[in-house]
């Protein structure tokens, strides 16, 4: 069945109104009053509606059942990546962390990003990512479109990331735990932040940093997983962990 | 220390020779005489050598020490796809698997495939596989160059599979247990068959036919991978699942 995202406050009293790129859509796929599709309201709840009026920039749908959107996982995951060089890498990040799971992604720069993010283009470069996100979110069923953020300089994501119930550092060097350790031995937690570094890794004292301040400096092994691998490797693993794979 | 695949013959009386492509590295690196490097055996032991003799056309090393490659997983995953339409996609799954530790590729043709395996073409399109994998075993500091194999059609692939002590059949739909449960309630496996299928997915029979031939039917959750992310994302679970990551 379609699946469509909708802001919530367009349904109301058992109808939910379509606009703009989703009625567009609508009249792509030749739907037609008597069709089903699927709407979610972008905050976890899927609205199965049948169309009853259609025209190229409306539609019209009755709710026909609420329910909680089952492709969600139980654990918000944080997925945050030193900005890589060149914007392949980011796109493949965005799209491959949101078909595995994760809540939100965000960039930031640390001491050997390449990449400078450009603060001029900042609104254009957001929407891009956003969309990158809302068209991964679709095709994979999600139930929310997780958003994409820009956090600026390291410090601003460490201080976010420790917002988070728990705060995983991927390093490749140095006194590490393995990551089976760290989520074996957590306690339960709702939301986490994944951090991984740019194409050149972090600096000594970035990850001395990360440790100070209360990140779990973890290891994934001793290959050496490129910069847009890792996050996805990562993700993946604890949403296996945490019983969200299945 | 710079990384080399050669092969084990080259090695002898505690010397190593490397010529062809791997010496005119040796030469771009600007390695000299005096210099220590890595030469894999592409068999799981690392020889640390010091150059002793360097031209453009043969390098000469003296074998320091041989230890077992630490990289390399203690499960030999078999990665095996439905081929997808597209190098692009095929690339990416060689190229990201190898990083995340398999032990090969292979791909298959089956019902929903849309792209043909070019059979005359057969030896210029492995060789070119190869080379990926032979990339991304370097940067990754893989122990092996993970073979990358066309196995034919479906009941091949399936063959294939059944001579691995475990095989993860990853279906989105019907009757499945969660990739947790399977991995959990598994004894020890030594070698795992992970199949996945092109854009389209398998066909209903398919399923059927892995199921009665011993497949273990498995979900990873209610999201929709794309045919190039489920490789990647079940593999990051196995290799999490059985303690090598980290």
């Amino acid at each position: 069945m379609p699946r469509f995202f909708i802001a919530g406050t367009n349904i109301a009293g058992g109808m939910a109104i379509m606009k703009g790129r989703d009625a567009e859509h609508v009249h792509v796929l030749r739907l037609r009053p008597g069709d089903d599709v699927i709407l979610c309201d972008t905050e976890g709840s899927d609205y199965k509606c049948r169309i009853v009026r259609s025209s190229k920039d409306e539609v019209e749908a009755e709710v026909l059942e609420v329910t909680p959107c089952i492709s969600e996982p139980n654990v918000k995951v944080s997925v945050m990546c030193g900005l890589p060089k060149g914007s392949d890498k980011t796109d493949y990040i965005i799209q491959k962390s949101v078909e595995a799971g994760a809540n939100e992604i965000c960039f930031f720069s640390c001491d050997r990003c390449v990449a400078k993010f450009d603060e001029d283009g900042r609104s254009k470069k957001l929407e891009r990512w956003i969309r990158i996100s809302e068209e991964a979110a679709k095709q994979s069923g999600r139930g929310i479109i997780p958003d994409v953020k820009w956090l600026g300089n390291y410090a601003d994501c460490l201080n976010y990331a420790h917002q988070k119930d728990i705060s995983l550092f991927m390093y490749e060097t140095g006194e590490r735990e393995s990551l089976n350790t760290v989520l074996n031995g957590s306690a339960e937690f709702k939301t986490a932040a994944v951090i991984t570094g740019p194409e050149g890794g972090f600096a000594q004292y970035e990850a001395d940093l990360a440790r100070i301040t209360g990140c779990r400096i973890c290891s994934m092994g001793e290959r050496i997983l490129r910069c847009e691998t890792a996050p996805i490797v990562a993700l993946s693993a604890i949403m296996y962990a945490t019983g969200n794979l299945g």
